[in-house]
């Protein structure tokens, strides 16, 4: 996985990838939930790090549970450079996974972003540590109020998509995307391609022209787009 | 339906409209759903043009469908200048059903607004194609992630509301209501008096008064109020 | 009551409160719904004053209805300065239960907040009457045509969250959070204690320090932070 | 509301008095959530005795809490001879509002029916105590899990629809719906005539006829069945 | 499409359907919300005829409607024998969409099964019309309360899939699945096949095999299992 | 944990161990979803054996993934005799995770019962496999349809509760609870005297006893039922 790839893939949108994937049979890689804390900023590419959570109970589901090795403590812990972190919060949004501390810390691993189908809490702090991230809102309580964190880089669902260790997570404006990990350079190579496509369509829908034949291209727009691409 | 009725419409709030509608029994007329893409813009009145999607079936919703006759391609050619575009995704929010290319086209040829209870994809290209749209959020994936398009200008469901091709649709920063086409005239009218009224109502609560007998009026108040009418 | 003890409160965030409610074995007081109108405000604390909906019924749900002595208007009356309107609209929104006449008549009788879960109706003048307002969105529609008042200051629910009137609420961009009246004084007195210690904390952090034994602290880091606040 | 009044009501189906309210303008009258515990057996008809509960606060809602004057216990001892009890759950089913004991205690007071949009608990219990109930499922847990009881003969909502005190509730298989207390006598009569016209209308089918014409009947059938209504 | 057809796939289980048409990529067939009204009962097929509700306008949805050409009723009347007819209610369980005097013409005009992803009404009647029918629970209210009938034999969703007229629909205790028709053949060959090879794995599981290498068969056990189909 | 802590276990109803948990601030142990697929069996223990999905992703979730190692097949022949299978499918409905074929090979290993927050699919082979079954009902389609299946023996979550292997687990007419390991003894002991106290209720009830100060027992009663218990 170079820097190139990832490069590339910064200049695909997360649309894009939804219809790159789709030749190859996927629907089912963009995950419903997460959504940019403060949208307008640059797309962002990582190496997914999974987390899970399963539901909480009263015994195990404390403050004091913070300390134990497996937390979410130990998690960040353990996050590599540049890696996104994805967090299988089971899309409860009644709990905060992750407050300003905890994000904090993540800017200082040089974690690229967070993603999760839950909530984060003090939402003004994690506004604060700067920390790019794609949740599904904010809420007041720990996690604890409604999660038991169990471990770290295992295979986990997060807002219906199934995300393994490794695999390539895209986010911006529209939300977040996993691409698997034997599809990214198929990906970046077509996706290239399609936004080079839709920038010539998007001319042509500026000087005027009809959709039809245009959008997806018939033959003759074809050839056009062809001489278009030569000519570049 | 006269520019003059539109231009009334547009001073008066959905607000207002669902009070009015209710004194002829329509409870139904508000869409569940649809949203402000931009809040804090101009309220935009125009004819309902509709649009209908089914469930995506994976032989028929794919990027190929986009080149057949009945697409959503074809449906926007169909649009005529001013109307605001009605599409019922059947609530549907993981999949975007228009996207830049589309919505810039929707400009070229003078639609007012797009209104959908599903998601816009290409976020970012849709707030430059400058379409003001009412929706249901952001989704990566193309329609036919999740949806078949099969037709326009049909009955259809919108955010819990049936919408008919030529009833008036009205959109503020509260959402989005369906006028039925026969009682535009009423709606018009009596939405008129309803929010000189108001305006009224608001300049005694500035000075002061308490609610009961002043909103609702009472007898008193009425006099005083048609008093106030009568010198303007 | 003090004074002395909301301006405690107010320096503490609802994230704290409901760590400090957890100690008590409280895991539900945060309200699922509530959210910001304008995000970015001031912490808000104020006494409960309750309100309570039942679903419409079309011979009682009128505007007539609202000249009813039991009205959400004669709700307005009985607030007393400084309180925090809760109204349970079971969660409903697609109503909005009150616009900006009454909104604005909240401000002159020097309420604090509105806290609902359910929707408010003509967003834009509710803006302009700058009631703070912590809601489940906006809709066009009256209360009335989906929702029945029938009460103030009985206990309700809102959000999942039981609220008895005397209760204390805290609003904040996580949302808004209930405390029991008899708990007051002990989240006062420890969440300031626990907002001071997460302020060395994430000094800590800043300065790189690793989480595992800081938060939460082990014996060790509570010795160096007992001697900090000692030094303080 | 005589005993004739409810004779009568008996042998109507709650479908009837769903058309018939419709003609006073009432659609929210049934009641989404109670299903009948054992289906097949008798409608059922009586005054509302209403419950509310709110959400669980944990302080609150303790086995102990049972013990005080406010409890579902001192509801019961409440309840009058014949009526239906309904119970606001907010629509809660992952606690059950009463177990065996309580529904033998209603048998042994002569309630006619528990009706609610919550679950009950120990349903083997409940199934021997033999008081019909119409409820959403059956869970483990009690109400103090999920809720708390404040209060008994208050206006409620139950399944979406407003519930007063003295409104009558009929019961069959398809549920349970709402007569407002004032709607009663007219239901009665209306229904009983729409219950005569089906009957006359299934023997029709059943000799083959069509449905448009005859149901609803136009002209020429009105005077066939005026004639048969004539000739009983 | 022949009745050898059709009676082949009586043979196969809705559950080995969605396994034969997975193999194309098809996995949006089984329809979430219809249920047998009475389990237990063979398995039925026929071609698909649609009909199509969107949400109920109080100025249009009135059993008045009921008499329109375009009505249940006219629908009715259009069904051709042996058909399964399929309503698209959008999910909306709170009112039924037929009761006995409709399910008792259907069953004079020998309409196989009536499938819907909402609820009937007059469940008793509908119960002694006999006519098969799947659909997602009862409901007192009419069709009219919640919903407006717009037209018959265009696409629609129900349950979550596409249907269009012509499709073939199978349905037993598991639900109901449609079937395109163009692949209507390949699944009668290929389920045949299948309901044949689980015949063979039941007898071995029943003998005490363990699963790994059966089910799905290995290359040894497939040799075992052709050698057993041509014994046959 | 012997046999004869599962024997009282069987006399204790999953209602009255959600009471006795709540004394230890346990409120989240009754799974929402699982409901007995035959209702009136016996009620059933055993600890918990776990199986974990995710969601599907097209290229992994496949017919073929079923022959892999890490499969459900691979689960059912690592069960031990006696154990009660608990798996997470999130909740999801539209996809049954396991049919009768390998519901027959369970009843081979001597399995328990088989508990899951999603659905079966072949529900007449299932049943006809005797297996018992708590699950949220049936679907045609297999879990590859809309699960991927990812490890056995892991943390899960199933129907909002937190179950670990090992953990306990009882299931009758309510559903189905998880006893932390550490807490059995504690539930059978305190159980058992529930059971004896709620029977000695019952008997006043059925003599006509009023519920407060009976239930829960006030110092008179209780000196009352001491004195029947020494008696027994």
């Amino acid at each position: 996985m170079t820097q190139a790839l990832y490069a590339t893939l910064r200049e695909i949108t997360t649309a894009t990838i939804t219809t790159v994937l789709l030749k190859k049979g996927i629907r089912k890689c963009w995950m419903a939930g997460p959504k940019p804390l403060v949208p307008g900023g640059p797309r962002l590419v990582g190496p997914a790090f999974t987390m899970r959570f399963v539901p909480a109970r009263e015994d195990l589901a404390t403050p004091e549970s913070w300390a134990k090795p497996i937390s979410t403590r130990g998690a960040i812990e353990a996050m590599p450079e540049g890696c996104i972190a994805v967090a299988d919060a089971m899309g409860i949004t009644s709990a905060g996974i992750f407050g300003d501390i905890l994000t904090m810390r993540m800017m200082k691993r040089n974690v690229t972003a967070l993603v999760t189908d839950g909530a984060v809490r003090d939402k003004a702090g994690v506004l604060a540590s700067k920390l790019p991230t794609w949740c599904n809102g904010a809420a007041s309580p720990a996690s604890v109020n409604g999660l038991t964190f169990v471990g770290w880089e295992e295979p986990i669902g997060c807002g219906g998509c199934a995300v393994f260790p490794g695999d390539v997570i895209v986010c911006d404006d529209d939300g977040a995307v996993v691409i698997p990990q034997n599809l990214v350079s198929f990906v970046a190579e077509e996706g290239a391609e399609h936004e080079r496509m839709e920038t010539w369509i998007v001319g042509e829908v500026e000087r005027g022209a009809r959709l039809p034949g245009l959008y997806p291209m018939n033959e003759e727009t074809r050839v056009r787009y062809d001489a278009w691409k030569k000519g570049k």
